[in-house]
């Protein structure tokens, strides 16, 4: 591995580093069979995890000095929204070379119910001058040399969303330790890093905030001192549940000839989806589409293939109501964020 | 990678295949500072699906010839016990050379509070001439060309003890899909492989099962053609929870100097802990244990440290009640299997 300027890309364009797993036994993707499900189960949804799970006894939240317990949020006005989050690292190690870091292939995504209280009320005497409002996690480590709590900031229109939540439950049931327990922030159609989990305060700046997480990391890059573009909204993705059954050590899969109704979900952070598309032996056919939902949740689609015996690379790509659509050939950037290459799913049918 | 008779080796000894990366993506451990939890709560808990969550509607249980509906057996009496489950190829990457499979670390474990009916009643018609109960899930795949719903058997003794449960509910919640809802099989005290998911019947034979995943797969071999032993029970083994802060990448700890308690988990499978001890800067030293809970339930301990600055390997080590105990160097075995060696935690003191 050799480390230049903030990033770190892998010397080897294979093999995969004792690190990398490391954080991969840890922080865990959705396995694509989960497709399947309209919300995720606990225990499903991808979870990232820079440090540890901290320990929130004795919490509360710091709102621009102003202390909340738990049960006054729970007494506030609650909403509920489906929401997909996917990491903004999903796809990295699909990249070549591969930059080294949670080392993500198709599966860091999951869309939960959540229940919270939205933000906004909160913010009533921000000051007049706040440029970015700053969300303070308890998670704490140090990240290329720099000790920090885990800290995200958004513009000040952006945290006024009407559904930005402070979110206690996930699918009905308070939130789980490793999703964030007590509270996170929920920012709709925005990638991960954005969503604050153990969330300890809310404070206002005056200027961009330029802490670690917001300056340096979640950033597209090219160059070494290239400062970049942050990472904000998800781009449009498209999944599918790859079908029949696997072997066990390859994931390859197997599948009867005749007809296969292939399946899966697709979102955009930008505009809601508007088209999906499944190429089948070389031909993209568009999927149908399943009922709009909440306007960040994925949605499903299906789209029936008549599987002849032998080896296919089935791919799919999802098109937004903006136009945005996937690539076909994966772009690089040293961070190997916001990754939407159409997903390839190789599929042997058998007679 | 090379295949030589039943088991994979890696080639290379330090980097891991995106084979690997791909089921640690799918499969997760529990990340370690959940140590700290007596019960795991969901989605904490390790997980190892061989094949895909299978689709579990309309389903019932064929036991001896006779369905049972989940409604039926939820009528019968119900038993909680609350039992350690550690994958039987946990530690399996650290080995040298490493056998190619899941690739796991240390956190292949978990310790939930399983809830479902007793299964000696129901095999109250078993013919008197059988040896092996044998139990099949609905998950199905290849492994090592051999297609299979995931099978394994118990010899009748183990599979009448009053304590092996059909299981319907973990933590007080249903069983999530990722755990086999909506039934699991529960044996305390041996590896994981032996709690069937998605349990779909219950059968006897007159005969040693000889299904891939007890003739083959899940054994101590040494040579390419040795038939091994079988994996059971869980040797003992102990877990730190790596105190202080950690790098993101690099996962290594900070320790601020001066006194840390360090505490952690420990369980066997063969009989109850007897002891744990951490070696401090060369010196083992017996560490305090927590009350005892449920028989295979693990037990907490914990052990101060007079930290001091600078570069520090703590390691730890059971033992059980028949004498066994932990390794310092590791034992290797073709596939992988019930590596206990004492777990090795690099900690930062700063001064």
């Amino acid at each position: 591995m050799t480390t230049i300027g903030q990033s770190r890309i892998a010397a080897d364009d294979e093999d995969i580093s004792v690190e990398e797993l490391r954080l991969a036994a840890r922080n865990h993707g959705m396995p694509l069979e989960a497709l399947r499900y309209d919300v995720t189960p606990a225990g499903l949804h991808y979870l990232l995890i820079h440090y540890d799970i901290p320990d929130t006894a004795d919490w509360s939240l710091d709102v621009l000095g102003r202390k909340w317990t738990l049960d006054e949020l729970r007494a506030l006005p609650a909403v509920t929204e489906q929401v997909t989050l996917e990491c903004a690292g999903n796809g990295r190690a699909k990249l070549h070379p591969r930059p080294v870091s949670q080392p993500w292939l198709d599966e860091a995504v999951g869309c939960a119910a959540w229940t919270g209280t939205p933000l906004a009320p909160l913010l009533a005497d921000l000051p007049p001058d706040a440029v970015d409002v700053v969300f303070t996690g308890l998670d704490h480590g140090l990240d290329r040399g720099v000790e920090q709590d885990y800290q995200r900031a958004l513009p000040v229109a952006e945290a006024l969303r009407p559904d930005v939540l402070l979110a206690y439950e996930m699918n009905g049931q308070p939130l789980l330790p490793q999703h964030g327990a007590p509270l996170r922030l929920v920012v709709p159609g925005w990638y991960g890093m954005t969503h604050v989990k153990w969330l300890g305060s809310i404070t206002a700046l005056d200027r961009p905030f330029d802490g670690f997480q917001q300056a340096v990391a979640y950033r597209i890059t090219h160059e070494p001192d290239d400062e970049g573009t942050p990472v904000t909204r998800m781009l449009p993705k498209a999944l599918m549940a790859p079908p029949g059954f696997p072997d066990f050590m390859t994931r390859q899969r197997f599948v009867d000839a005749g007809r296969v109704v292939l399946t899966g979900r697709a979102w955009s952070g930008h505009a809601p989806v508007a088209k999906v598309e499944v190429e089948l032996d070389g031909t993209w056919v568009e999927a149908e589409l399943g009922p709009a939902g909440d306007r960040y949740a994925w949605r499903r689609w299906e789209c029936a293939w008549d599987a002849t015996p032998g080896e296919h690379v089935l791919r799919v790509r999802a098109t937004d109501a903006d136009g945005l659509t996937q690539p076909l050939d994966q772009p690089w950037n040293r961070q190997g964020m916001a990754n939407n290459t159409a997903q390839r799913v190789p599929v042997t049918v058998r007679p």
